[in-house]
């Protein structure tokens, strides 16, 4: 259900949110302003580590690099209890990009992710820090 | 071809430096400066905004929000010449996991996540920012 | 001139926004949103990389190394039409914190703090982002 | 002591690297390297939260606020303790910028931060993660 309530803001700040909220797509203040709210709940879950939270690691990696992609299968194995799924993409000839979504504790997805990044071969990757939402209306 | 060159590092710096490839799982320290000076070049072309990248929206959301799944569709079509493919994941019941993989110059895929993360619906969502690698032994 | 207008959260949300606007020791929710309204537009403006701005390099480093500290004063004189101040404190017998204030457009401010932070001897450095405040209300 | 170690590069990553070394003005590669190392090892004592660190907490607020430097002069009080010093410049007729050097644990930074970032008019600010130095040849 929703609820309204009141928000006292400069104007000249307001003017500033709108050109934002309109250069970002929103349709409205009030959906800009949940989206802030999300984020910094978000990021506060992370940081106090005690909730299951979700993540999502992007690798990026030359596929004709010897045992690279069974270590990256090992890797995963080891993980599978919080891998939810993985994608993969063809970037060119010799480059793909794989993306590995997990679930679990921010420890443990980040004992994951390392263990991802540094598999031989893997040129570049990174874990983006998410929600499972159940708790994010 | 790899190219071989020495290092000095202060003894003290070496052991923390040796916990820290051990704990991330790297097999050597050779491979764990080269994820150091990738990371640091991808972070810099990134900056510049020069080159064309590679990039992951990652959203989650709730299905059953009222024209949510047309809306990032549409977002998704006007942006179609960026998306290289995109997967979907059901985290419960409601809340979805769907990850967009982008290629283009870093202030199209800034605009094109601003467009993704906005929908209505959208409970959470970064971009990762990453290489096509092709640049990037 | 403080504007009022009305916004629309879940209830579940909000009593989480609640406990974030309480545990951070904001006044009132409005407080909390115009924090996150206006690091939004700080962001947003340090991207554009079009308007002054102003930042703070922090560095960490060990004064007895040879030559350090001539390095940094002359790397701050290049600067020094974008140095606003400079604090320096004592850690310890041999380790210094020194914060140098800039202001200037994000370009040419990333560039300065490139040029403390290489500066043989700095242990450790980093600069925030921030705003010169006169356009945010 | 200076230790010395081998390290091998693909030779395209390694000119790409020399340029990164060249534009930020390090001396050379080890410079580089060892910064690299010294930032990761300070990202992962923050992210383990058990050592005690060094942070800065950037301020910029309009002083002509009612009772802000009562508040932020309170605040800054309360966390005695872990206050080294604080920097004040004057950005305009009414901006200031305000640095606050802390040592503690990186809970209790993060804590103190909050405590400072939330009171009424504070226009922006933001926390820098860095080390006492100590441990960090």
């Amino acid at each position: 259900m929703l609820k309204r309530f009141g928000v006292a803001v400069e104007d000249d700040l307001l003017v500033q949110f709108d050109g934002l909220v309109a250069s970002r797509g929103y349709a409205n203040r009030s959906e800009a302003i949940r989206d802030l709210i999300r984020d910094a709940l978000v990021q506060r879950a992370w940081q106090s580590g005690k909730q299951e939270a979700a993540g999502a690691v992007v690798l990026v990696y030359d596929h004709r690099k010897r045992d690279l992609q069974a270590r990256l299968t090992d890797a995963q194995h080891d993980a599978h209890r919080h891998i939810i799924s993985t994608m993969h993409a063809h970037l060119d000839h010799d480059n793909c990009m794989e993306v590995v979504l997990l679930r679990g504790r921010p420890k443990e997805l980040n004992a994951i992710a390392d263990s991802l990044l540094s598999v031989r071969g893997v040129k570049h990757g990174r874990m983006v820090s998410t929600t499972l939402g159940e708790r994010l209306p």
